[in-house]
């Protein structure tokens, strides 16, 4: 088998990488990032996803299935709409078209949610987003129902909850203070936290995200509508309390940003049948993320 | 006050001019189509919309508002996903893009209603389309959304319902049962009704479609959400002892196909309070419907 990972130089990316080569060394990867470097030890394929040539080239013959994790984030979509259209909604149109029935997967969001959100979110909630990284992540999963419904495409769109800990450059992610918890923790520095402690995120480890979008890409099941990851619905007052176990969190500060708040902070509770089904997980516990996260750092 | 108008020469299209004409003689008017034929009387813009230039031109610093009619029907897009894409989803891309603020009225289509729809139907009515014309059209309501949250455009995507009654030769409307029960009837012509009695449609007459959308284009406000006209539900089998008196159904037999039935036929009752609070209007009654109909036929 023969599988290819756009943004594979990215923070999931790499992730993922290290995943393949421990649950399925045999499978050879093809591995797409504007950036060479971190695509060591496997055929690379340098280049910009907006040239045909390199979609051409990314969903060759000899491809059997690809793993679309390059996108603009959400920041830098609301900064620049038109880079969004071409990065997040263009290109992976262009990739679903390029499949020929072939799997695929792409790493969605919760971004699609906007709004206030029912509670809890099941797999029945339709999302309605309020931003050009949502709104276009949303028209991607209308878009990849529509080829799974013609039999054009296999796969599924997985959307990825706040991965954390992002390493602290992260740039363009506006969720970056859930990363950001982590680091200053790890370091005993000050930080200012920009929601109260009564907010809560869907959160999933690094590590947790990565076997999820291996084993979706690995599998053979396809899903017409987008799945959320089964993410742990966190409160940020007990997170800082678990943080507070391992590092040192004393020089921690809250002070809320009401757009902070409402686009990352009023997560409620979730409900992920369907992705469990099909054997998808989450970390299992706040205490296991924490530890999953640290080792990582 | 200068109006450009997509797909002037179709048959919504001649009916809005028409329209237009009454209500407000002193706007002038553009009227774009790639068939020049009907567009006397008015300054033509004869082009391929998928053409840069003509967007340009359409969107022209002396264009004040556009109305945008021009797509590719449901059925034809079915049989040709990337034309669809080319024509109903990156042409009114391209066109929120070039607005620039300026007003924006996109005719929409309940055809991005799929699956099991909810009874009553109603603004908080999410879609879920189950299409290729559908999803297009569903993710242009979410990137106009998104343009009018932005600020960079103004106005409304109004979904259509079906519209009676299209010329015979109408091509590419799987909905073309709906407009020629209509001729049939005038006729006393030997028909074939693809749905049962019991089958329910949400219809409106061009006369009436004219002039919602013509109101909507001389409007001055603007709604995120797309709004689905206020058609009237009707049952196939009262639309047929209604046609009865003014023509002759003698010859009609009943011979359901279960995929126009599924796609045209279930359509449950429909509740449009935000589009009527604007002012937008459904023909009254089905009697109303038929006379305005017959009227024009």
């Amino acid at each position: 088998m023969r599988l290819a990972i756009t943004g594979a130089a990215g923070f999931v990316g790499r992730a993922v990488v290290r995943r393949l080569e421990e649950v399925a060394p045999d499978v050879d990867l093809l591995l797409a990032d504007r950036d060479a470097s971190g695509l060591g030890g496997h055929e690379a394929l340098v280049g910009d996803l907006a040239d045909p040539a390199t979609i051409a080239a990314l969903a060759g013959d000899r491809v059997d299935a690809v793993l679309h994790l390059a996108a603009l984030p959400g920041n830098a979509a609301e900064r620049d709409p038109a880079a969004s259209r071409a990065i997040n909604l263009d290109l992976p149109l262009s990739l679903i078209e390029a499949m020929h029935g072939r799997r695929l997967v792409i790493a969605g969001s919760i971004g699609v949610f906007g709004g206030t959100l029912p509670c809890p979110v099941t797999d029945a909630t339709v999302p309605v987003p309020t931003s050009v990284y949502g709104t276009h992540k949303r028209m991607v999963e209308l878009a990849f129902a529509d080829a799974i419904r013609r039999g054009v495409a296999g796969g599924v769109v997985l959307r990825l909850p706040g991965i954390v800990a992002r390493p602290r450059s992260a740039g363009g992610f506006g969720s970056a203070f859930l990363s950001d918890l982590f680091h200053a923790a790890c370091l005993g520095a000050a930080y200012r936290v920009p929601v109260a402690p009564d907010a809560t995120s869907w959160l999933m480890s690094v590590r947790c995200c990565a076997a999820n979008l291996a084993a979706a890409v690995l599998g053979d099941w396809n899903e017409p509508d987008a799945l959320t990851l089964p993410a742990l619905c966190v409160g940020i007052r007990e997170l800082v309390a678990e943080l507070a176990r391992h590092g040192d969190v004393s020089r921690f500060v809250f002070e809320e940003e009401p757009a902070t708040r409402a686009t990352f902070g009023n997560y409620p509770a979730l409900v992920t049948a369907r992705a469990e089904a099909l054997g998808l997980r989450s970390d299992g516990s706040l205490q296991k993320l924490v530890v999953s996260v640290l080792d990582d750092l």
